[in-house]
This record gives C-alpha cells, structure tokens and sequence, in this order.
C-alpha cells in the first residue's frame, strides 16, 4: 500500500483472456437465459445455483500434484490451506452437490444450473477464460426415459430461443456401441483402444477413406505430412467403418446397421436396445428425424460417459472468418455417466445431463438476424434552461410512470448539439424540448430521432415534406404523442 | 494425481463460508434481479456485466505489499505473474471500465450491473463469502439531478419489489455538511477528526446524551466499560449536537437547522445547497417525507464518498435471532464518489451511485411473506406398467406443450407408494395415474395432491365427503381437467 503513491498509475484494463459485455449483450443473454429456464422448469427441473468457488478436492479433476495447482483451472489457497478452484464447468458441482444433500434432495432429481464457469487456459479469439453454461442434469435414475427427455427437451429450447426446426438436428450416440464395436474388433489394448477412438472422432474431417488408411498403415495429409495409423488389419478394420457409415435415413434401418457392427458382443447390442429405447419414447412424442437422429459419428466428449450421448449441432451455413462456408456447428452437449457422485459416495449413482453453451447459441441467434444489435435507447428530455430541471425530471416521471423509458439529460446542458449528440449515441428514439418560449405556450416540441435519421439519409428529401421529424404538442398531450410514435417505430 | 487413488474420499462440501441455493431461493432471486433490472432499465440505465476476476492492481483497494495479498480478496497469480481477484464490489469494476472504454461511452453514462461479489473474510451465521449486489451508477456529472434521480429510483425500485410505501425511507445526508459541522468546531486534526466521525456514527445506538459524553470526557457504556472520550469542550461539540438533532418532520425544516449547526463553515453550505437541490427536484416529481428525507444520522460509508450519501432503510421491525423486536434496517446504499475513476485516467471524473444488497432485500421480503416457502412441483405422471413408458411420456408431453409443468416419475416405479412419496418431495398439485385398466377403458385417474394434503389434515372428514381428492376423467380431457384443478388451487 505504501509503494502505491508513487507508482505509476493503474492500468485500466481487463485481465486477459477476460472481457466486458454491454448493454443488450448482457439483457440478450439474460433474455436466453431466461427462456432456456422456462422450459427446463416446465419438464420439472428445479434450479440449483451453487457457489462459483469449490474446494479443488471435491472438483476433484485437478488435484495439486505440484505446489500450486493451477493448470486448467484459477485455484489459490484458502487461509487453512485448503486449496479452492473456480468450477471450470457445472457438472462437477453438481455430482458434489447431490453428494452433500442427497438426503433431503428427491430422487431422482431433475436439476438446472447457468452461470459462468472459468478456464485457466490460454485465451485466443472468440476465446474467453469466463463463459456461461446452462444444464439440466437428472441424478438417480438409469432409466433411458431420462435420457429421451432430455434429447426432446434440447430440441424444444432450441426453438423456444429462436432456431426453428430445420437448423438444428440432436445427435444421439451411445458409449456402449462404441465399447462393442472395439469388442467385435478384438482390440482389448487400451492404448490400442484410445487411438481407435481418436481415429474414429476424425471421420467428420477424413471421410471414409481417411479413416481406413488411419487404421492400417497411416496417411498423408493435407499439409503433405505423414500420419502414423493404428496398425489394424483392413479386416479388424471392418467393424469400425460399418460403424461410421451406419447412419441412413430413419433412425431404424441407422440402429439395423449398427447392429451387424457390433454383432457378437453383449455390450455392443446394449447400447443398441438402449438407443432402441430412446428413439422409441421420442417417436410416440413426435420427435422425428428431422429433430433427433442415431449418428455413429457423434463421439463427443469420450472422457466420463458411460451410456447414451448426444449433441446439438446447427446445420445452416456460415462464413467463418476467412470467407469460406461451413457448418455452424455444435451449441450443446450431454450424456450419461455414473462415476461422477460415486466419487464422493462410494456407491454408483446413475445421472444424465447435457450443457447448453450459452455464448455460441447467441453467436448463431446473432449470424441469423435473430437478435438486434442495438438497444433501443430511452426518450430524452433536454435542458434548455438549467434552472428548470425541476419540470424536466417532472416530464421523465411522467414517461416512466408510463411505462417509457426515458431519463433527462444530466450532462452540462451549455451546448445544445450535445444533448443531441448523447441521444444519438444512446440510440433514443425521441428527444423533448420545453425552451422559456415553450413552457410559456403550454407546449413542448417532440423530435423523432429515428425519422429525422431517415430523412438525413434519404436522397429525396421531398417525399419527407409532409412528415417533419419535429413539432410541437400541448404539454398535457406529451406523453400520449411519445407513446404514439414509439408504436409507429416498432 | 498419483496419491490420490490412496486418498480417503473427496468430502462433498461447499468450501467455508458459500453455500448452495436450490428452487424457489434462486428463482425468487432471479425474479427480484429482473425486476429491478426493469425499474433501472426504465430510468434510462444500461446494462454492464463485467467478469468476475479483476487483476489485482485494477481493484486497486488490496495492493500485493505482501506475497500473497489475499487481504479481503481471493487472489491468485496468473501465469504471467500479473496478480488477479475476485471483484469485492461492483464499484470497482465499474471504475475500471468506466477508465478503459470512456471513449466509445456516452457521458454521463448510466449503467447497472448485478451479480455475485465475493469477500476473503471469516464467515459467520448468515455471513457469507459469495453475495450478490446489484448496482446503478452515473458517471461522467456532477449534477445534483443524478442523487436525486438515484434516491427516486431506490424508492420506486422497492415499491416494484414488493415493499410497500410507509415501509421503507430513503435516508439523505452530505459528507460536505459533515465537513462543515468539523468546519465550524474548529477540528483541523485529522486523527481527531476521524474520532468525531466514529462518534458521529454511534448516535443510533447512545443517543445524544452519549454522543455529548463521548465528545468530551468520555462515558461508561452498558457494559460497565468506560469509553475515553475525544475530549472536546461542551462548546466544541455544540455543532455536532447542532447537526445530528437537526432532523425535523419535513425536510424543509431540517435544512434550517443544518444551516445553523454549519454556520460560517463554506464548505458546509455548499452541502446544504446541493441537499436543497435534491430535495426540490424530488419535491417536484412527489416524493415527499414519506419516502426520502435528509437524516444527519445517516453517516454511512465514510470512506471515498464525496458529497451527497444515502441509504435505503426497512422501518418494519422483526423479530431478531434472540426473540427481540428490531428494525430490520438498511438494504441499499451509496453516494457520490469523484477519486474512483481518477485512479486510472489522472482526471477527476464526477460519479453518483447506489447498491442493492439483494440477499437482504430477499431476507425481508420473507420476514413479510411476501415470497412463496416453496415452489409449486410439476404435475407427476405415474409410472404404473414399465413397459408402457412411451404412454406416460406422451401425456407429460401434451401437459408441457399447454405449459403446464409436468414429468414423468423416473425413478424404479416397482413401489407406487415411493411414486406418490416422491410427488410430495416435490410438491406436485397432482399426480396421473393410468393402470392397464384405465387404459383399457379410455381413462385415467387424477389424483389433487393439495386437497388430499387439506383432507388428511382436516379434523372433520364430513365437509370433503362431496369433493373426492381422487377421481377419473376420460383420458382426451386429461389435460383441460389438471388445468382446471391448478387454476382452482391458485
């Protein structure tokens, strides 16, 4: 504190890798959020919102092995010792929170969580270390029920927030087909095993070929370098390619595929009696093709799962940053898997859950023209005689009482361009002038903001001749004129 | 990692002093925060929600002179050895960004920002590490129009969540007309001006008499304890006995007196002047005695305030944790602050605002039952035949899409009464029942879990006998018959 005087003065700066959001960027999300909670409360999940801080034990993925534990997370040491972690994520709270309160929780419980999560990673563009997640998870249950709801409750917020049917498709997979298509390989190496599965989450990006020659002997790429394969034989090979190239048009001749690539092995045709159950319960509620699909080459997030997983992925087109056209892409993801609360218990608890990622969702709402760029701003009461601020804080109580945004300009009022520069800036629709003149008439003059930037934009100005942007009204008709013209803009 | 295996379990714990909010805790919240954000929102304020981690030099208050500045805040170091930190406030930030993007700001600029804020310090009963705050702030004018705009919209902003007119008063007071009461008693020293200060903020609690005692000789408090005094003579302290009793029934009167207790003192007029300003412009707009009076009493946050200050107080009393009646006490407050900004751009920057403690506010709200215990469940559909999962499915479905709240039980169904204990966990309204008889006569049971509650507990069956809690209706008026018991139990 001492040294603080004579340094240099602070910089004004977020830290890195962390940014700030403005105006409609923050009641934008909030509005998402808000319809993202509406829907899962109406499918019976009950909001959970846990502190952003956890003890680094019960995160449990990144324990101090090294004095200070901080690779992938922001952790520090709490005066006892006890190491503390911001969540990197809100499923590992929640398989902590259900541990604690089990007791009084009902089981199952259906749970929703949003807010932001922190990663300790190296920041780049569009690359945030805070972002925000929204999940629903249910705890205690194996049923594949649970996994069927939260498949159609995925699809149904997709459109709530404004995606209509056609631009999304939820991807469904299960772990288990996976493990038997490894099994009706004969690959029981685990070394073996993770660089089959690494192959096969290529397949989006090598295609068919690609992917045999990455199982056998190895492959140039693109960039001219030789890739090492796995070293299978081109028979071992088969069931994987039977695998990524099952899907077909409906859901059931996709699953007839799958189970001649996993013939022969009981955990193979598990999943696929689970996957069978899923597309059954979503069928007799009319969630078809066109929503929710069987899709081998959804192999996301192969850490933790144990049973079904799915994705939801975009399927219109963008231009990425370099012009070129692709496929927006994935906005949330989920699964099954059991070991997460057994951790703290010691007893498997089964649980399911998928997490929306909030910021890419606006991003695509954004690409779509479906969210405005601007805020619309408030109704502006200007100053003309600063001795009178009195009736112009009267004006704006009036507006807001009725239901206006509006506000008085609260800068120095000398220069009149100013004020109007400011509602400019804001983005006011409407800016009042009450001069000595004015108030002595009973009236105040009413400038349309956006009307009056129309006309400075419009090459003719005739066609405007009947309509001025400014005039004026008895003071008593203020309010009403002010309403009048913002239902015009709308 | 590599000990961990031979580690006991992780324990399942909130680390010391957070805690997790479950249903109808963080709903209420979400509610609140989103009405205010609509009052602020009206008063012409926009959004700002910056991250949670500030870096250390940014936040400016918690400077690292030790190796480890975790005073007050969390704080970590990043890889670049920059420190970093929770935000403590939201003020702070608010400086920063302020600082960092005043260019593409407009000036004066209005923004709200609400979320949680946490604080290094030893937790206690209902002490918590993790709170939320919920700010509005205009900075950019040093126009009195900004307090007074500011103290209206406390007032309006607790109307709108529920505390009604006569429950609540905003509390004015000017740090310039306590400088002037110093002023005016000659007290130069600033030790000893700090002493009066602290003695200034006791008057609540000793009353004038022990305010004359503690300025002079000093005084024996109600623990037999005696207090030294700051040793003025009963002259000396006549200003500051002048000014804390100078609260009068109408704001008009209470100037007069402050006029007097500064008398001779500029700097005390000055205050005098610009609590005048305020009390015109909201005399104008109708907020009179009953909502916002100037209190000399009011004397809070001492620290970088600059002029006017102000506090929202709850004059409802409760009962205290001990059984005795109290006030329930201040929920907001804040005031103007001009050294904030300036830290970063070298310039004064004039800055006005107030903070919403939420959790307090929400705590009040339920002293006065205002807030629902508990949120109303989902209507339950039973599961009473396994194999008939995509029936139940289907009617939570038809239940959802005409927005009624409504799952299906998913856990093991083998026990119906567990289904119908589950229910009761999670207060459901009603649960549906369809058997393989009423699926066979085109029915189901309906079962209104409220009245049954009502019936169990009723002394007398008599009066129920007409009005069975359980009945069936055919299966195609399902949904229109819960709506009706959910608009009946309302």
């Amino acid at each position: 504190m001492a040294k603080q005087k004579k340094q240099p003065r602070p910089k004004a700066q977020t830290p890195k890798g962390f940014r700030d959001y403005f105006a409609h960027e923050v009641t934008e999300r909030s509005d998402m959020l808000g319809k993202i909670a509406g829907v899962y409360h109406r499918y019976g999940f009950d909001a959970l919102e846990s502190a952003a801080v956890e003890t680094v034990e019960a995160l449990g993925k990144f324990l101090p092995d090294v004095d200070r534990p901080n690779e992938g997370v922001f952790a520090w040491q709490d005066e006892d010792d006890t190491w503390m972690a911001l969540r990197y994520d809100l499923t590992a709270p929640l398989a902590r929170v259900y541990a604690q309160h089990r007791n009084d929780l009902p089981t199952p419980y259906r749970r929703y969580a949003m807010g932001p999560v922190w990663r300790n990673e190296k920041p780049g563009p569009g690359r945030y270390r805070q972002f925000y997640q929204c999940d629903a998870d249910t705890v205690g249950t194996a049923s594949m029920a649970a996994d069927a709801e939260i498949c159609a409750m995925l699809a149904d917020t997709l459109e709530e927030v404004g995606i209509p049917r056609g631009d999304y498709l939820v991807r469904v997979n299960n772990r288990k087909v996976l493990n038997g298509v490894l099994e009706a390989m004969g690959v029981t190496d685990e070394a073996q095993a993770a660089d089959v599965l690494r192959t096969i989450d290529k397949f989006d990006k090598v295609g068919e070929q690609g992917v045999r020659e990455l199982l056998g002997k190895g492959r140039l790429d693109a960039s001219g370098a030789y890739i090492d394969g796995v070293g299978l034989s081109d028979e071992q090979a088969e069931p994987v390619l039977a695998f990524l190239t099952a899907k077909r048009a409906t859901n059931a001749d996709t699953l007839l595929k799958l189970t001649v690539a996993v013939e022969g092995s009981q955990i193979g045709q598990e999943g696929i009696n689970e996957l069978q159950s899923i597309v059954n319960l979503l069928e007799a509620q009319g969630y078809g093709e066109d929503r929710i699909v069987i899709d081998p080459s959804c192999v996301r997030g192969l850490g933790y799962y144990t049973g079904p997983v799915y994705e939801a992925e975009l399927t219109f087109e963008i231009l990425d940053e370099k012009g070129r056209k692709r496929q927006f892409g994935s906005v949330a993801g989920g699964g099954r898997y059991d070991g997460l609360v057994k951790r703290f218990t010691g007893q498997e608890v089964a649980a399911t859950g998928v997490s929306i990622g909030v910021d890419r969702l606006l991003a695509a709402l954004r690409e779509k023209g479906r969210i405005k760029s601007q805020d619309q701003g408030p109704v502006v009461v200007t100053v003309m005689d600063r001795d009178r601020m009195a009736d112009y804080q009267t004006m704006v109580a009036e507006l807001r009482n009725a239901g206006i945004r509006a506000e008085v300009y609260l800068g120095n009022p000398k220069n009149f361009g100013n004020q109007l520069k400011y509602a400019d800036k804001r983005n006011s629709p409407i800016a009042i002038i009450e001069g000595g003149d004015e108030k002595e008439n009973g009236i105040v003059q009413i400038k349309d903001l956006y009307l009056g930037a129309k006309i400075a934009e419009s090459a003719s100005l005739e066609e405007w001749k009947g309509n001025p942007s400014q005039f004026e009204v008895p003071r008593d008709q203020m309010v009403a004129k002010v309403r009048d013209i913002l239902a015009g803009q709308d």
